[in-house]
């Protein structure tokens, strides 16, 4: 059975998107890109544009799964804020298509990649180089999508 | 000119609304209520229970602008964090319909409402119902939601 597994990095300045084809022990890397709004706009045309973004990847992709990270509450509180935000924009626009959303911490999503939960950023970039060498990540943020799409498949699995 | 304006008091536990027209001096209560996303669902399926049900109330009551609360970053970041997204969820509910979303600092609707900034909860509601007798709100978040709708309906008067 083959999964589409759509992998986000919400923000409110950068929301990176994957998405990742499983099948039994095979990935595939389908497409990935970033949300950039502009900071210039009021906060709820940014939050608008997060999720009309992601609505027109769903539609485009027609993922049957969804895997975003855990926030965490911030030592920054405003940080903590414009991420939930960010986050919340996220899961409203796949869910509302009745796409079940996945939350994962951190430290399970570099376990399910490398098989440590305090894996360095680069041992996970590794991973996500060694099983889809297809994906050439242009920024951080896709590059996160594509581990966290990534994670998600390596923890259905079992 | 008549102008009808949805307040939002978002809350991941409750959140109120309100729809209350203006038109130049006068001001009639439509309608207002609160949204209860069940505590035992998971946090996607609340903020999409808080997103659909905006979406019908738009749809129904037809609201040419939107007005909601500013969040500070409150003592409990972890509080901060699902108040960010109970209220994005509003926000993106909204705004993707295009109603222009208005957003007030507490002090601001207090001040739009009694004159002073700094106005406790009692003089709030008093002047709530003065101008709107036939709103009889059952729950403090509902009665919020009116205030909001109508501390928008006296700033855009000026």
């Amino acid at each position: 059975m083959t999964t589409r597994v759509l992998g986000i990095d919400p923000g409110l300045l950068h929301t990176g998107w994957a998405v990742v084809e499983s099948a039994g022990q095979t990935r595939k890397y389908i497409a990935s890109g970033v949300i950039l709004p502009n900071p210039k706009m009021e906060m709820s045309q940014r939050l608008v544009m997060i999720f009309r973004e992601l609505r027109k990847i769903c539609e485009t992709f027609q993922p049957d799964e969804c895997s975003i990270e855990i926030i965490f509450v911030n030592k920054n509180p405003k940080t903590t804020l414009l991420l939930g935000q960010a986050r919340a924009s996220a899961i409203v626009a796949v869910a509302q298509s009745d796409i079940p959303v996945f939350e994962y911490e951190p430290n399970v999503i570099k376990k399910a990649l490398t098989g440590a939960g305090h894996a360095d950023k680069s041992a996970v970039d590794k991973m996500v180089k060694m099983l889809l060498p297809m994906a050439r990540p242009k920024t951080a943020d896709e590059a996160d999508a594509i581990a966290i799409a990534l994670a998600h498949t390596n923890t259905i699995r079992f």
